[in-house]
């Protein structure tokens, strides 16, 4: 080992030893929702179980095909099965944080994911009690292994626009059965996760047409689509993967051709309306609670995205934080020694609001998540607190978090994959498959440039209810909920953010501030277009679509900086010194990104003066940059990345990998056309 | 063919039947430097060479390995010299249209390119004229294939820190030579493309130790590095492939280790410099003007990256347009009929931006071009037409044009992938591909976050000559130079934008204000932190590194509306009508997004007024925005994109490129380690 290298792998431990912050504090309040140490304990007994297995290797990931990386994960489903058991970990919920942590801990894609993320719950969702009491036990011991097929190829997740059909049909004795037909190639279901070559069976959704031919919309039923046995697909079912695709290609998102496929009259989900073996059409008891109930659940997956959002940009800030504290380039003052890339403003400008955004989404998600599951008990024990604006608040607040962190992580990933150079472009910096499987994000469960249009539904009824509502009536409604604090900004009843945006309490109140703002704005004009110019509103709402993209982010701003706050108390005092550090850094990013939409909120020298505080944060940051990154506690099994190892050895791992390149199995590759070596030509130089 | 599917087939063909734009005259001015159709002419003539050659064929890309795709670029390369022959292409100089059209024409990267676009150049640049005779004859028929090698592991392109050696040692007998070591890890060459399997030859930049010792800092040396015949490595050479990448994979980016590695004497670069038989080192003739003309080659890559933004930007947006005109989503206002995607504001805002940056990155780009190339000939015709500013200006104009447009792009690329929903995330929407591979130029070449200090060092010198030089001292060295108008920002003697910003004229003031106020402030900054605040100067220019990003970024959007607005000239008139349209889109979404730059320059109404300026001319462009893009002439063979199809008939080649999926070659994949259908487990259901 040469003299540089040396020098490397000191590096890291140079910060290390020079940071007062203790990273497992930090940690165990990230596992936990307190400091409770053991769920970062337990955590790491399961991350270390997979890790020992060698069936969970992916050291080889970079020079398999497609074929090889399924099949391979396929395999460590089954061991993951044997696994979750040994470990008693409990798979029925998929947001229990021992099975995240088993999921997770695998490092890969689990081709069986949608089994478990969305066949299950929508089986406990949209099933009644005895279709639950068949379905649920053959789900758990993976003999019915399913996916959730909705989409469409020719219509994405427009759900009122689906082709698929299933039609009553009787046997004239009693008996009855559903038909179902994919009848346009523009109806053939695509993109279903673990629909192509792993899932049994689909929870297939399509037009009911009951016994008098009428069409009743989109109903649920579950449909087998591969035997049981033999896992070859059944009659009239055509089924594969959907090709290959910029990243997540060790899942087979699928697709599904139905002709003629029958399936008994049970198969239908049957909560919430039911069809009996005459074809009559009846919606079924279960009451609002329960259908709010089943509602919260599908809204689980973008809380699920919230905290996603926090642990990937995490990972992608845990990579190049390290890697930019061990690479130098250029030179100090004297000329002599290299300069750590970290030491340059710019570098930590880039990837440090990456870094309080980790944590920001990470404390953000959670909460939100809390909300569900508590608003979602208050429903079970029928307590009476969930107000009217409850779940359209939650829709709001879903809607704004999942479009903006999914949004930000995407965009700071791929950042923080440009902050290390070259080498970020290499499959062996962890970038390229960290990055290209989270871009579906962006795009799935809503995406991300339509989601706005949720949100803004939602503020502009409470807008509504806050002008012209009677006394009393919006707090009656709404108190308490996310999307409150508007009311009182498009009453002007908040007072200026003249005191400036030293303290926390004054950043909050200038995001909300912009919030209600834009959100007065939006409805003036919409009144403006229809009211004065007379359009139809749907036109009048297309031209206002930019406004809202606006203001749903400014909606999540305010959201996401009120948990990041609260989060603090979270934290003891020497880490919760440089958390209020990174907590504030983020707000101040936002401003300077956003100068634009604060002008004639606060005065021009305020947004002026922004700008330097966020370089003096910067400064502050940069001293324990490595330590909060290790608080994410990432083992380099997670990360599989040369760049972000905690030793910072990192050069003799990339030509490790570099050497295993299916390239280099041979000298000498010869074009497969035109024989003859290239260069040669048959003549000599 | 079901309706759907004839309604989707038929509504490009709508789109294109109702603008009043004639695309092909817009493509003739994109093609040539004026109206002249016979460059589109020959551009498609050899498009049409390549295409109708099977060897040629990208329709099975998605299926291949590396490995495949590889040699299967190798058989491209050799086919594509005889075509070169054939069809009269001048290979001798990469930047001519000819070369550029073959290139591009093959829609697959090729190995060889480095030989042509960095090895050739460099041989002609450095080489004195006898090693230019005895080499560009064997590299123009590809007996030599060369790459240029100056990258290190642990260095990237920091060219003051590299460790590879060249040590001159003498034969004692008048004849020497030099022993080429990389004595580290950290030194081995990584990261030239071409360099893994292709090249038999490396130009090697390699620190020069003289015959006494004494080390000469990095010089050029051509070391062969596999046999001339067999394509083996030679003695002392290991070479290989430096492992997979996010893209660009058919691309062999190599690494390279030399251990006592011997090449004759002549084989150092002696245009610049020479070593003799005794080992002295001394300067050599060739004088300043051939300095700056060697100069000037190496800066046009930076120039055509420029361009290469507009085009691949180009085929994102025309891969985004089309499709977007082809999806529906959502109903229209009387719910019936589903609304093409392209519709929606939101939609245009996004697309239409990068629409309006293709064009003016293309025009920019030949624009920034021909200077370097005129500059060239005044230095070689010794006019002495060329000013002292001019080698500082051109460098501060590439690089800040490198920087934006290269930024610019590839998020723009990955916008329009975005765009697309769900399909973009298929390698069958050609945005995979497309995006990987341009990932890589906001790196290379100067990294995007490195350069706005190179800008700024000369806008600095700039400014200080402005403010302290003597009487037209600044007018001498810098009038005529791109950054010249920032002589009169700086001294004040510009009018206000108090005229608003409705003309292009108006506008070009408002960005031209902002520059000059960046760099006035950047002055200040620096001048306070030395001067008042005692610090170091590099401490000082530390704290600066984001203000320069944002003058950078200033600088170049002057220049690049500059020449947006001289390029309209080009057009005839109903074409220029809709590009005059484009400019001012492309202007007015920077003032948008950037609006916190100009408080203060401009009133908080101009500001407010652009929003709804922006969203009036996304509508005039959505008129003809399909027409915009058939406009860049992509054939499908180019684009090779199932979503950005000339006829827009996508949904049956989304299919069938998922029927091909080596997924789907098996309808049973068995995990590879447990035995055993998933799901079944030897139990029935």
């Amino acid at each position: 080992m040469n003299a540089l290298q040396r020098d490397f792998t000191k590096r890291l431990y140079f910060e290390r030893s020079r940071s007062p912050i203790n990273p497992l504090k930090i940690t165990n309040v990230l596992d936990g929702d307190g400091r409770d140490p053991k769920r970062t304990e337990r955590r790491r007994e399961i991350e270390r179980a997979v890790r020992m297995d060698r069936v969970f290797s992916n050291e080889n990931n970079a020079n398999l095909n497609r074929v090889e990386r399924h099949t391979n994960a396929l395999a460590k489903h089954l061991r993951l099965m044997d696994l979750a058991a040994k470990l008693n970990v409990d798979m029925s919920d998929c947001t229990l944080p021992d099975f995240v942590s088993l999921i997770s801990a695998t490092a890969d894609d689990m081709p069986s994911l949608l089994h478990w993320g969305m066949f299950v719950p929508s089986c406990k969702t949209l099933l009644s009690d005895e279709q639950q009491k068949y379905w649920l036990p053959r789900c758990h011991d993976c003999r019915v292994v399913g996916c959730y097929a909705q989409t469409e190829l020719g219509h994405g997740s427009n759900v009122r626009a689906l082709e698929t059909e299933a039609r009553f049909e009787s046997d004239g004795k009693g008996g009855a059965e559903w038909i179902l037909n994919t009848p346009t190639l523009t109806s053939t279901k695509f993109w279903p996760g673990s629909l192509g070559k792993t899932a049994n069976t689909a929870m297939v959704i399509a037009r009911l047409i009951d016994g008098e031919g009428v069409d009743r919309g989109v109903h649920n039923f579950i449909v087998p689509i591969r035997d049981y046995v033999t896992h070859l697909p059944l009659p009239g079912i055509t089924v594969g993967d959907i090709g290959s695709k910029i990243g997540y290609n060790t899942m087979d998102n699928g697709f599904l051709k139905l002709e003629n496929v029958r399936v008994p009259l049970d198969n239908m989900a049957m909560r919430f309306v039911k069809v009996d073996g005459d074809g009559r059409y009846s919606k079924r008891g279960g009451g609002s609670a329960t259908q709010k109930i089943a509602y919260l659940t599908m809204m689980q997956v973008r809380a699920q995205i919230v905290g996603m959002a926090g642990l990937n940009l995490a990972m992608a800030t845990t990579i190049a934080v390290r890697y930019s504290a061990v690479r130098v380039q250029g030179y100090d003052a004297k000329g002599k020694k290299e300069v750590q890339i970290l030491n340059y403003v710019q570098q930590q400008h880039r990837l440090f609001g990456h870094l309080a955004s980790s944590y920001c989404f990470w404390i953000g998600g959670r909460a939100i998540l809390k909300r569900l599951k508590e608003t979602e008990r208050e429903l079970v024990e029928g307590s009476g607190k969930v107000r009217k604006g409850d779940m359209g608040d939650l829709h709001a607040s879903l809607s704004a978090l999942k479009a903006y962190c999914s949004g930000a992580a995407a965009d700071g990933i791929e950042d923080c994959r440009k902050a290390c150079g070259g080498h970020g472009y290499l499959v062996a910096s962890g970038f390229p498959e960290l990055l290209t499987t989270y871009l579906q994000n962006p795009t799935v469960e809503g995406d991300n440039h339509m989601l706005p249009q949720q949100v803004c539904k939602v503020l502009l009824k409470l807008l509504r209810s806050a002008v012209e509502g009677g006394e009393g009536a919006v707090e009656k409604d709404w108190r308490g909920c996310d999307c409150y604090y508007l009311v009182g900004e498009v009453r002007e009843e908040e007072g200026g953010v003249e005191g400036g945006v030293e303290g926390m309490e004054g950043l909050l109140r200038l995001f909300k501030a912009r919030a209600g703002r834009l959100l007065v704005r939006l409805g003036e004009r919409l009144e403006q277009l229809v009211g004065e110019e007379g359009m139809d509103m749907a036109e009048a709402w297309n031209l206002c679509l930019v406004e809202m993209a606006r203001l749903s982010k400014a909606h999540a701003v305010v959201l996401l900086l009120k948990h990041f706050v609260q989060g603090l108390e979270l934290f003891e005092a020497a880490e919760r010194r440089i958390m209020e550090v990174l907590c504030r850094l983020w707000a101040l990013q936002i401003v300077e990104r956003d100068a634009g939409d604060f002008v004639g909120v606060v005065g021009e020298d305020v947004i002026e003066g922004v700008r330097d505080n966020v370089v003096r944060l910067l400064g502050e940051v940069r001293k324990s940059a490595v330590v909060l990154v290790d608080a994410f506690d990432f083992t380099d099994f997670r990360l599989k990345s040369a760049l972000g190892r905690f030793d910072g050895n990192v050069y003799p791992d990339i030509m490790k990998a570099a050497m295993k390149d299916t390239m280099n199995e041979k000298e000498v590759w010869e074009p497969v056309v035109v024989k003859g070596h290239i260069g040669v030509r048959g003549a000599k130089l």
